[in-house]
C-alpha cells in the first residue's frame, strides 16, 4: 500500500516537506499519498499575515504574528532557497532586508512553479488525532471551517508544521489589570503608527522588543523603554530609548522596575515570547520545549524519539529559516520513504544528548550561528537537497549581527552577498529608517517622487531620503515627532 | 449504574446546572455522577474577566468579554435567582445596576455556600467528543491544561454550557488591513481609558456598540460614531455621538459610510457580535444558529433533537440571563434524572415550530420580552425551580428599555422592584455616570470625600457628583474632554 503521510500546516515548513516530496517526484522517485491541512485561506504561515487579533474569522487562533511595515530582520542570504534563489525569483539582485509582501512572493513562487497546491486543504484545522500502537496508524480528525464538517483521516507518518511563533506566552504583571492604557502582545501588534507621540514600554529583550521598539520609533514614538529580565540588548539606542530591567509591578499608568525605577506609560506591549503548543496532539507526542537551538526529544531536531512515524520541523529556535525548514524536510522525507535508515533508540538518544551537550556550552551568539550551521551540514549531507557554504552563511549571520550592534536602525541598509548565486545585493532605494511604504510594488518600481525630492531633516547616520508617506496611511500628521536625533 | 453526566463549562449556566443537581440531593433525590470542566482557572465564565486579550496564559481563546468599568446594562432584579435573591447575599437592599464584580460576587455566592466545587475540574478544556449510537455515551478528550495531559471521559448525559458571547464574529471591511490606528472587537475591549480624546468608530448596533460607546464618552472620548448595517438605535445621545450606516471601506484613517458620509477615526471597535463555536463537539452535535431568542433544533431550547441525551444552556439570545439558565438547568436536569418524559421526534419538532413561528412574528422588543417570559413559564411550570412573576419582569424589561431610551446615559441610576423579595433597590450613592470606580469595596461602601465634596461640571441631566478617580487608574488628565454637554 501507499504510504499515507498528513502535513500539519502550510507555511514555510509545510511547504518545504511538499516540495521536497515534490522534487523526488521530479526525479522519477514514486511518492506517497500526501495530504496537507493548512488553517488559513492560504498557504505562508507567519508570511499570511491578518489585520485581525487574537481570533479569526472562523474564530480560530489567529496565526501570523506579523505586522505592517515588518523588513526582514535578518539578511536574506542566510535564509535563501539553495534549489530556488533569490535571482530566479525576481529575475535581478534586490536588497539584502525586503519587506513582509517580497519574501512572502519569493516562498509562493517556489511551490506555485510546482504542482503542490493539490495537496493542501485551506481552512482546514486539526482538532485530535490517536495513534494506534498496533497498527502504527495516526487518526487525525480535522474540522473544515468553512462547513465545520469534521473528517478522519488515517496516516502512517505525520509531520507537525504548525511552528512555534503564533501561541503567546504571557506572564502575569501585578496591576497590569488595571493599567489604563493599551495592553497587548507582540503578537497581536499591526503596527507602529498609532504610538506616535506615545511613550511606550516594551517587556521582553529578544527580536520581537528590538524590533516593535524601533519600528515605534520610527514612526514617531515619544519613548520607548525595554524591560529585561536578564540581560539587557546593549544596542546603540536611539535617544528616545532606554534599557530597564524587569518590571515589577504597575500602579495605574505607572510601571516600576526592579532597579527602583519608574515610569508612566500609555501603552505596554508583551514582547514575552512564544510557547510550543499542539492542541491537536495527545500529550504523549506534543513536543514541551522552551525555545532553543536544539529542542530534547527530537532526532537531528526532526524524528520524535518515542515514535519514529512523528516530525517536526522548524521546532528550533532560528538563525536559519527557510533553508532550514528545507534540510529537515528532506531529511524527514528520506527517513519516510526509507532512504535513510534511523539508528536505534539509544544511538538516537546519545547523538541528541551530544546536540544537546554542545549546545549548553554555548557561549555566544556567533557560537550559535556556527552551531545551527554545523547542525543544517549534518542533515544536507544526509540528503540530496542541494549544499551550499554554510561557512559563509555563518559569517554572513555574524557580520550581521555587528551591524546590528554598530547601528541598530541602519543595519537593514547593509548589503550581503548571495552564497547560493554569488550575486552581491543592491542597495534599496530608500533607508529602511525612511521607507514608510513596504508594499512589493513601491520596493520593486522605486522611490516615488516624493522620497527624492527633498532631504529629510534626520539623523546625521541615517539622512538621505524623505519618509515615503503614500499607501501606508500614516498622514504626516502621524510622524511630527520622529528622529530629531540618535544617542 | 449510576447515571454519569458531564458539565462543559462553569460559568453561570454551568453552575446553574450544579445547583440544580444540589437542590434535587439536599430534596433527598439521588443524583448522578458529575464532572464539569472549566478552562479557567475559577468559575463564573465572562464574569471572571481578564486583561488579556486574544489567547490567555495557557494559549486557549480568552474567554471573558468582559470589561474594567462594566456595569450591569440591565436591572438585576431581570436575573434574581429565584432560590437566592440579592438579598439573602448582601443582607441588605442595594441599586438595580451594580458593576461586574458586585454580581460576579452575587454569583458565586450561591455555589459557594453548596458543595459543589469539588464537581469541577478547572484549567480543563474539553478537545473532542464522539457519540457511540450502540451504547449511547459520549467519549470527551479533556486536556489538563497545566500538565498538557488529555484524559478521556465516558457519559451518558452532556450538557454543553459554554455560552455564545466569546467567539467573535469579525467580518472583513475593505482598507481595513491599513488602518493605522487600532482595531480591536468588542471582545478584545478593555477599558476605555486610553480613548480619552479619540475619535472613535463602533461597528454595529447592540448591546457592545452602545456600551462600549457610552464608556468611551464616560471616560472623555471626543467623538462616538456608531455605525449600523440596517437599523440604528435611536437613542438620545449625547452631543459627541451619532449614528451612520454601514462602512463600505477604509482608506488610510477615512471610514466611508453608505450614505456618501465620511469621517477620521483613531480607532476602531468591532461590535459585530459573537458566533455559536464549540470545536470540542462534531458537526452533528454542534449548534449553528444566528444570535435569536429560540434557535433552532433545541427542544424546549434545551434538548437537541436529534440526540436528546445532549443539552444546550444559554444557548439563546437573552433578556433573561441567571435565571433563565437556572429554568434551563433544572428542565435538563428533570430530564436526564427521568422525572420529565420526553415526547416523541416529531412532537418535539412541532413545539420547536410553534415556537419558531412566534418568534418570527415578533414585532418589538417589548414583544420580544414577553416571548423570552413566556418560554420560561414553560419551563419554570415543568419543575421545581421556584417560580416567580414573570409577568412583572417582563414590565421590568419594558421600564429599563423605556428607561434607555429617555436617558442612555442615566437609565442605570434608576431603580427596580425585586420580584423575588418585594425588595425595591436602594439608589446608588454615584450616579453611573460618574462612577470611575467600580470596585465592589467603592460600592457597597459608599463614595469618597472626593466624590461628595464639590459638584462637577457635567451636564444638566447628569449634575450631581464627582467623577470618582480612586483606584480607576484614570487619572484627572484622562478625562479632560468629558461631558461637556448632552444633546
Amino acid at each position: 500500500m501507499t504510504l499515507r503521510v498528513g502535513i500539519i500546516g502550510a507555511g514555510p515548513s509545510g511547504l518545504a516537506q511538499l516540495r521536497a516530496f515534490e522534487s523526488a517526484r521530479q526525479k522519477g522517485a514514486v511518492i506517497p499519498d500526501i495530504k496537507c491541512f493548512e488553517k488559513q485561506d492560504d498557504w505562508g504561515g507567519q508570511w499570511n499575515n491578518s489585520w485581525r487579533i487574537g481570533l479569526d474569522g472562523h474564530g480560530e487562533p489567529v496565526h501570523s504574528s506579523m505586522y505592517r511595515h515588518l523588513w526582514s530582520n535578518g539578511p536574506k542570504e542566510c535564509l535563501e532557497f539553495s534549489d530556488y534563489s533569490f535571482d530566479e525569483h525576481f529575475g535581478r539582485p534586490i536588497s539584502s532586508f525586503p519587506p513582509r509582501e517580497v519574501l512572502f512572493d519569493y516562498i509562493k513562487g517556489r511551490v506555485e512553479k510546482s504542482d503542490v497546491r493539490k495537496y493542501v486543504q485551506f481552512n482546514a484545522v486539526a482538532r485530535h488525532t490517536s495513534y494506534n500502537e498496533v497498527t502504527q496508524e495516526f487518526t487525525v480528525t480535522v474540522e473544515d471551517l468553512k462547513t465545520n464538517l469534521t473528517e478522519t483521516h488515517v496516516f502512517d507518518k505525520l509531520v507537525v508544521a504548525t511552528g512555534h511563533f503564533h501561541v503567546p506566552a504571557v506572564p502575569e504583571f501585578k496591576g497590569i489589570k488595571t493599567f489604563p492604557g493599551e495592553v497587548l502582545h507582540a503578537h497581536d501588534f499591526r503596527g507602529a503608527e498609532r504610538f506616535n507621540g506615545k511613550r511606550l514600554l516594551m517587556i521582553g529583550s529578544s527580536y520581537s522588543a528590538e524590533d516593535i521598539g524601533m519600528q515605534s520609533h520610527k514612526m514617531g514614538a515619544a519613548s520607548i523603554t525595554l524591560s529585561y529580565r536578564t540581560t539587557p540588548m546593549g544596542y546603540d539606542w536611539p535617544w528616545n530609548t532606554v534599557e530597564r530591567p524587569l518590571v515589577t509591578h504597575f500602579e495605574g499608568n505607572t510601571a516600576y522596575f526592579s532597579d527602583g525605577t519608574y515610569d508612566d506609560f500609555d501603552a505596554v506591549v508583551l514582547c514575552t515570547g512564544y510557547q510550543h503548543k499542539y492542541p491537536f496532539l495527545p500529550s504523549e507526542l506534543s513536543l514541551k520545549s522552551p525555545n532553543v537551538l536544539y529542542p530534547s526529544n527530537l532526532y537531528k531536531g526532526v524524528v520524535w524519539q518515542q515514535n519514529t512515524n512523528l516530525f517536526y520541523l522548524g521546532a528550533q529556535d532560528q538563525y536559519y529559516t527557510f533553508n532550514m525548514f528545507d534540510a529537515q524536510a528532506w531529511f524527514a522525507r528520506d527517513v519516510m520513504i526509507g532512504r535513510i535508515q534511523l539508528p536505534a533508540l539509544d544511538e538516537r538518544e546519545a547523538d541528541i544528548a551530544d546536540w544537546l551537550e554542545r549546545q549548553a556550552a554555548l557561549s555566544d551568539h556567533d557560537a550559535e550561528a556556527d552551531f545551527q550551521s554545523d547542525y543544517l551540514r549534518e542533515l544536507i549531507d544526509a540528503t540530496d537537497y542541494p549544499s551550499f557554504d554554510l561557512d559563509a552563511v555563518s559569517q554572513l549571520f555574524k557580520d550581521w549581527m555587528h551591524n546590528k550592534h554598530t547601528d541598530i536602525l541602519g543595519y537593514r541598509d547593509a548589503v550581503h552577498r548571495s552564497v547560493v548565486t554569488g550575486t552581491m545585493a543592491t542597495k534599496h532605494h530608500t533607508r529602511w529608517i525612511n521607507a514608510l511604504d513596504d508594499s512589493m510594488e513601491r520596493y520593486l518600481n522605486g522611490p516615488s517622487q516624493e522620497d527624492s525630492s527633498a532631504p529629510a531633516g534626520l539623523t546625521d547616520r541615517h539622512r538621505g531620503g524623505q519618509e515615503d508617506l503614500e499607501g501606508s496611511g500614516a498622514g504626516p500628521s502621524l510622524i511630527r515627532h520622529a528622529h530629531t536625533s540618535v544617542s
